[in-house]
Order: structure tokens, then sequence, then C-alpha cells
């Protein structure tokens, strides 16, 4: 269990190989915007460290190894609106150190995705050490 | 005020013409690796991504003026403790149109910086509409 | 006829409304890395830059309309081969005053990508002004 | 001797431990917008991409070390004149295996820089296989 994610009331809704995708319930403290009623972009942001980093996570096999985020990316496309948000990572680059993900957010319609995300993971194996 | 702003505890440290800067008292809430006690990266995005909004706000000149970020890149440099965060945001680039600024986030030691960041955004000027 | 283009032996492969996809012949003046004869990653940048851009112009109206890259943003994900080099970009987020394309490199195998990028840019419209 | 530095004419002038910066004589090949005899940006991410690695190779200690980019962002601030371009490059991540460093362009007045850029490499050291 993650804290900042029970706190931003993040929900697991898929994971598998290289692939990982949250939901966020909407709620008034995810506001950025008050007068135009628009999630923050910190929300959207922080979503898509999490699933890039979950879908970097799959491809771990020992508990001791780590994974941690080099950078990231996010290009915001639309105003996010006061409901629900779906934001999904997929792995584009797996090496042994480096992966990097493609993260997409969207609401009601995924074929009008509201942000679109680049991550990139160093990953510390302990079987190459 | 901001609602996400209010949750997550950021407190408004300085602001003036092209530069904003918070801080972010430690709170376990904003802790996402629990096993190396460290940060959230999107808490450090997050405080990005408002403080060079907040910087880009300072020129606004009309409360109908609007702002909103085009794209945002963070590059993590060392791990976030559980400590205290402060997060700085400049303007680098200021036009009429769009602003790009430069973002800074460090724990004790500001000669050390645990985050470094870039945020584009775009501005909607009554006066050039 | 853009100079650079000429220099570097860009060839337009295709162009429609909101996408470009341009073809770089292999030479040996592209190499970069003469120890691994991979092409240099500014030569995929630069083909980037060019086919986000010839994306966004195809929706200038007015010969005095203006488009000027804001950033750009390019993921290597597979070292360059010596041989052809494919380029395409595609506009993901189309507006009155900024562009987003979302660009792709590839050489013998479009599904194995070697680069991946994101460019933002900056549109003058003389209807707007 | 890298192939594309000598077609694009950049000319090394200063190397030292964690910086590399160049110098590019101005050529009409170098022009993207002929309209408005601006550099290409390529020229400028293809030149950031160089020093951040020649900045990232002055940590090498073996032939066999290698250094490859695994991503670059440019944000443009300033149009690009006809006149020679200065790209400096500085590290300011340097870890064992990952290499993050910040780039500079400018032209007349570097108190006035016409790009800012960040590259992330990966190093692969004999060392520590």
């Amino acid at each position: 269990m993650i804290p900042l994610h029970t706190l931003l009331g993040f929900k697991l809704e898929e994971i598998r190989e290289g692939y990982a995708c949250i939901r966020v319930p909407f709620r008034e403290e995810l506001i950025g915007d008050p007068r135009a009623r628009a999630l923050h972009g910190g929300v959207i942001a922080t979503a898509m460290d999490s699933v890039g980093g979950a879908a970097g996570m799959t491809t771990l096999v020992s508990f001791e190894d780590k994974l941690s985020t080099i950078d990231m990316r996010v290009d915001y496309l639309l105003p996010g609106k006061p409901m629900d948000l779906f934001v999904e990572g997929e792995i584009i680059r797996s090496g042994n150190r480096i992966i990097v993900t493609s993260m997409l957010a969207w609401q009601d319609d995924k074929t009008k995705p509201i942000a679109d995300g680049r991550g990139v993971y160093n990953v510390k194996r302990v079987t190459n050490k």
C-alpha cells in the first residue's frame, strides 16, 4: 500500500506483464482550477508516474529488485473534467537496467485522451549486481 | 484556494513577478516508496506544476486571463527524503501566449536539488483576444 | 526547400492533413557513433522536429501563418542501424494556437520503432491576430 | 571524429570533467526556415545531444565503456539567428549507470539563451559489468 495513492484515492483496475491501469474516482479535493472545475495536472502526473512504475515492476523478479523514476513528461491534451479519471501505463522499451513507458489518461472516452506521457525508470536487479 | 494544494499541504513561501516558491511540510501520506521511505515523485511533479503555474500567473493582468499547462517534464536527481520539500518556479521565456518555466526541488540543501523541471503554459489574455 | 533537409538528404514520403512522413536515405555522414556504426541521435531528432512541423503546417490556411517549435522530446528506444530511416509525425492536439504532435522513427520494421517523440508548436494565424 | 559533426561543422570549444562546449559556425545549410532565416531546431537538438554525450564521456574510464542517449528534451526560447551558435552541456546527475545533463544554447549573448535542454544517458562501464 502506497500512502499517497490512498490519499488520492487511486484504485488499481488492471495489472499484467508490462501494463498497469488505475482509476481515480472523482473527488472535489482533486480540483486544480476552481473556476473551471478542472482536475489538477498534478493528479494526472502522479497517476502517470504510478502506472508507469507499476508496469515496470511487473518485470521485477526478486523482492530486492528496485525501480525508481529517472524522468517523466506529461503532455496535457484536454482539460480534466470533474469526473473519474483512468490512467494506463505500458512498457515500450524494456531493458535490464532501463525501462521506458508510455502513459495515457482519459475520462469518458478513451479515444479522446486528456493527457499522454512518457516515463523512464531505473531498474536495479539483484541478479545483475 | 486550490483544493489539491490543501489536501497535500502546500504552503506558499514566496511569490513575486515571474517567481513562486512553495514548501511542502512532510507527512507520511506523501510517501511513495514505503520500503525506502522516499517521497512520491508525483508530489514533486504536482508541486512543480503548481509553482510553474503560479510564476506564470504573476504576469496576468485581468481576472479573465487564463493559464493552463501544455506540458511538463521532471528529472529526478536524488531520492526525496522524509522531510520538508521546497519547490520553486521561475519564468525563463515569457510571451504573450506562451510561458516557459524552470522548476527546482530541494530539501535540506538547495545546492543539491532532488529534482529539476520544465513547464510550458498557454496564456489566454483578454486583452489580446 | 529547407537547406538543412537538403544537407541531410531528407525525402518527403507522404503528407496529408495532420500527418507527414519522411525518409532519410542512409549515408556515412549520418553516423554518430563510428565504433557501433549507429545513426546520430541528432539526425532522428532533426527529422522528428521536421515531420512534426510539417504535420502542423498542413493546418495553416494563409501564407502569412507561422509555426515554430516550442519544445520537443525524443525517447531513443533502439540503436539506429546504418540503413534508411523513416520518421512520421501526426497531430495529437490541434488548437488555434498550439499544436502537439506525436512522432515515430523506424527502419526495417515499423512495429519495432527506434525512437518516439513529442513536439509542441506555436501557431500564429493571420486570421486570429 | 564523428561524421555528422563534420557534416554540420561542429567545433569543440572546451571540454573538461563533466562539461563540454561546442561552436557551430553559421552556414546557409543550417537554416530551417528560409523566410525567417532562422536556424533549424534540429541543429540545436543535435548539438545538445552531442555536448551532453561529450560531457558524459568525460566520466568514462575505459575504452570499452559505452554511453548512449536514453532521452532528450529541448525547449526553444528564442529564434536562432543566422550567426554562430554555442552549445554547452554539463552533468547535473552523475551515476554509475545514468548520467543526466543540462544543456544551453546561445548566440551573441549567453544571458539570453535561445534554447535549453536536458539529456539522459545510459552508461555501461566495463568495471561494473
